[in-house]
């Protein structure tokens, strides 16, 4: 069975189960596919071709499509540990060989996932560009005079280049984002402690993320459920209970004109105006914010004193290895001596500052829509301005982890010398799987493909899960029906049509007198043999049911109706002295084919 | 009329409602206090006697009962800027005169109350014991040789005097607490950010928060109340939603018996033996905790990067007047010399690594009580280890801030030697309100009184509100009855009863054959005239009616009942059908009656 170009979570998951494929056969392919990629940069260490046959069988022989992972292979960023292979964090003098996998490595194995590899980045995670790392500068997946971004360069070229479904990266200012802005792909950055850090070498310890790379937002987002969750192992892990966003009408925050800074990219200037468009047309609502807060917030990023975390975190090492070090990622490191812990608590105070200034922004949106990165530049630019072109990628990325957010990056089309843009959805902490599902949207209605392949058809692909509300069935039988007029009471409190059907055959339906708007009423009439009315089952939100059930004026009321199917639902029921003196109405099927017909 | 030996809240707004007291009555009795209290170490300065009298006058003017401190005066911790008077953080060198109001003063004003002046602290509110100040060192008010507690420590003595009804303190290590123990108070320490800082001398700016000395917990919470809300010009400001606690059977931690440490002061270890027990009394359950990730947190705050935040504090003025500072502040704040941004970070990655360590003990219990300080030293004693005997009296206050814990100091009685004791209940952030009411309970369970007059009857006071969680009402009339088998599913969802009534006349009650447990079917029947059924009205949170609606198995559901007076409320009713057949039970009046009878 021929692969496609673009491996994705969606093929194998199939393929597995209808059984044309076993893991053997897709790790051999991906053997194959790594030995043949052009790109010399992309991995660090993998497991040698053996290993990887043998993991493939010992999955193959215990057949667990239940499993979410089940047999999807997948890469991981050198900073993060994978038992049987080194840490490396691009800096061969720091390398270490973890005994245990990173926590969340251990959980997508636990899944099913099988880890190929690790792959290149900027030296310890310092870094958005991807060309400042021994082994070498991963290139854009569509130009191999561009770079591919960073820090997490390789992760992102392994699942561009179709070499594996999805990587794991690492994401401080933007590291988990800005490679999938340079190879057309999905970068979740999941909010902060969601996803343990432990077993991954820290850039800046309260800031760090560990990221996932993958063909669209949905496979993304469903490697992000599978490796969240609490760890005791990690002080930063938290938990929290997810943030909704409205699934209509969504207000997007766009930097105001003036702010929309691309430093000369006109071609990216020119399609993040056709991202707005495109977002719009989504039924999104545009608001001009005042991105100076956000922006001066991220500047505490390297010129404030969280640079004192990057040292922290290789302070013994720097000691006696400065050397060793890549210059730029050590010039920026050593930015830490001299600071004072009252520097680092001033530091706190500005980002506080920041923060508070930025919530009137968050009152007004419910998500930004950013450039992910202005501009697109070449290896040879990079290494021509290596401080002052970094910053200038990270003007979109840098402030989201500070500022505490959720961010997704998804592919926006492609420029007209065939590179390609992408913007990022950034919300409130806790909101990621509502970001995901938004996400999706913009990534399908730019219809650039995924990947290497601009042509592939996303449409046939699994959409991610809406967030999850808790909501109670409701049956309603009269003027709370589609149409209806009393139906704005169950869309506007965030009610969704289950579906529609019938009671069973043992229930009468009758036109209330003298009421405004006109209404039926509902009764069980055990023994009769009657067609079923027409219902609508609807789910309402735990807190609007209760108000909307404590509201409902006599004779009218909640009991349980039973459904044609035999399902019994909450729904509405009538009392029975009000049923003296109206006409019964069963004959004609319901409450609106009554109305049509009077 | 005759003022109370202490000044309440409550005392003068019921004088001010009856008339027989003016505000410039309780000024000139607050007047009188002030110069004839023995302490010469309360106040820093103060309005002077006709300006006090001018205020006042122009209240008076304006009755406005409606406000809820109207002519209510207080006391002002000399950190807190009052326009009129200086601030001098109890160190002259540094005064100003503030053209502004802090924003908590602000707050208290508009709402009618009187600021009388500022009261003395440790210098800087650097310290837990009242001594550290060139004002002199005030005393507790049941002894001239032991200290007062600090650094709030003329705001404590202040209330526990009679001069001021209430005072507000500020709070960092326990300096709103910890006096509040030496006085027989109140302490309220809110959850940080509720009370804006804007305005205040800043300790440690993270942790810095306005506390309120009271009477009782009502009077002291009604100012949080009051003083609490968002503040632009306060970075740390924030909002958050009520967090409630049981109302009944709260789990009440405390330090296992090792961990119970009084540093040899057998009257406070017994003491707090004898609160644990009457906490028990209250229907709480007591569970032992491992006190040492909390103890050990604290420690951060004194031998941890947290000095630096002091010394940003006053750096500026450290550099220039290193000498005109108290030499024990002085020397606390110069332990940030030398500490680096990196030591900064690592101490935020200790404290998170304490934070997720205490997640386990918040899994078992609603709440800490802890003695609010061990031991209660002289004056002397406390000149002769300045440091030492400080770092003491913070070992169960120190860790409250770091932690973002809320919490409230409340008396716990009396010693053989005449002094009193004080527990501290600690609860999770924004359960605030929740705690008033737990503390007042634990304060009234005391009986030892308020203040100077330990006689005094907290009986007729009010009590504090609980916290406030949207209810519904709904009536139960069969086996939901108080007592009956199902009730259990109203108390068990935090249900609360409202009232127990009757239906209006026409209802009828059947016995429903064939139910488990048995239950009765209630049916309105217009124009019958009938006794009307007895019913419960219950309120439950809405997201527990939902659930509970859901749930109700046919032949029941939930319409609206007209009850004896008139009102209408949500509430059980039955389906006709399922009546064929019954007992019509309605000449017994009610489910209960007929259960008793049969």
């Amino acid at each position: 069975m021929g692969l496609p170009r673009i491996l994705t979570i969606d093929f194998l998951r199939r393929a597995y189960r209808s059984g044309t494929l076993s893991p053997l056969d897709v790790i051999e392919a991906v053997i194959g596919r790594i030995a043949a990629c052009s790109d010399p940069a992309v991995w660090i260490s993998r497991f040698d071709d053996e290993t990887l046959r043998a993991m493939a069988r010992v999955l193959g022989e215990t057949p667990s499509p239940d499993m979410p992972l089940w047999g999807i292979p997948f890469a991981v960023k050198d900073n993060i540990d994978v038992a049987g292979l080194a840490t490396t964090a691009a800096c061969p003098a720091f390398a270490y060989r973890p005994t245990a996998d990173a926590a969340v490595v251990a959980r997508l194995r636990a899944a099913g996932a099988l880890p190929v590899g690790k792959t290149n980045l900027d030296q310890f995670a310092t870094g958005l560009n991807g060309t400042r790392s021994p082994y070498g500068a991963p290139r854009s997946v569509f130009s191999a005079d561009h770079v591919s971004g960073g820090s997490s360069s390789g992760s992102a070229v392994a699942v561009a280049a179709g070499l594996v479904p999805f990587s794991l990266g690492t994401d401080t200012a933007g590291s988990g984002r800005v490679p999938a802005a340079f190879n057309n792909l999905v970068g979740v950055k999941p909010t902060k402690g969601m996803l343990p850090t432990s077993g991954v070498v820290p850039a800046c310890r309260s800031l760090d993320c560990v990221s996932i790379f993958g063909a669209t937002a949905a496979e993304a987002d469903l490697v992000r459920r599978i490796a969240a969750g609490p760890d005791a192992d990690d002080a930063y892990s938290r938990e929290g209970t997810d943030v909704a966003l409205p699934e209509t009408g969504l207000r997007v925050g766009v930097p105001v004109g003036v702010e929309r800074e691309f430093f000369g990219d006109t071609a990216n200037a020119d399609l993040f105006e056709v991202a707005i468009r495109r977002t719009e047309r989504l039924g999104c609502t545009i608001v001009d914010i005042d991105f100076a807060p956000f922006r001066e917030a991220a500047n505490l990023l390297y010129a404030g004193p969280w640079v004192a975390e990057r040292m922290a975190a290789v302070e013994r090492f720097h000691a006696d290895h400065a050397d060793d070090m890549d210059p730029h990622v050590r010039a920026i490191v050593e930015g830490a001596l001299g600071l004072t812990a009252v520097d680092a608590f001033r530091g706190q105070y500005a980002l506080e500052a920041f923060r508070r200034k930025t919530r009137a922004t968050w009152a007004a949106v419910d998500v930004l829509l950013l450039p992910t990165t202005p501009l697109f530049p070449t290896v040879e630019a990079m290494r021509a301005d290596p401080i002052g072109l970094n910053a200038k990628l990270g003007r979109y990325t840098n402030f989201v982890n500070l500022l505490d957010c959720a961010g997704i990056a998804v592919p926006a089309g492609f420029r007209a010398d065939g590179l390609p843009f992408g913007v990022t959805l950034i919300g409130p902490a806790f909101s990621d799987t509502a970001l995901a599902l938004w996400g999706d949207r913009l990534h399908r209605a730019a219809a650039g493909g995924m990947g290497l392949d601009r042509d592939a058809d996303l449409a046939t692909m699994a959409v991610p899960p809406g967030p999850e509300v808790e909501r109670l069935p409701i049956a309603v039988v009269g003027a709370h029906l589609s149409g209806m007029p009393l139906n704005v009471q169950l869309t506007g409190a965030g009610g969704v049509l289950l579906k529609k059907c019938r009671t069973a055959g043992d229930y009468r339906l009758y036109a209330l007198p003298g009421t405004v708007p006109p209404k039926p009423g509902l009764i069980r009439a055990p023994g009769f043999a009657g067609p079923g009315l027409e219902v609508e089952v609807w789910a309402l939100p735990v807190a609007a049911f209760a108000r909307f059930v404590a509201e409902i004026p006599p004779p009218l009321g909640i009991g349980r109706i039973t459904l044609e199917d035999g399902d019994s639902v909450p729904g509405f029921l009538c009392e029975a002295h009000a049923l003296q003196g109206a006409q019964e109405i069963t004959p004609h099927g319901g409450w609106r084919a009554y109305c049509a017909s009077a």
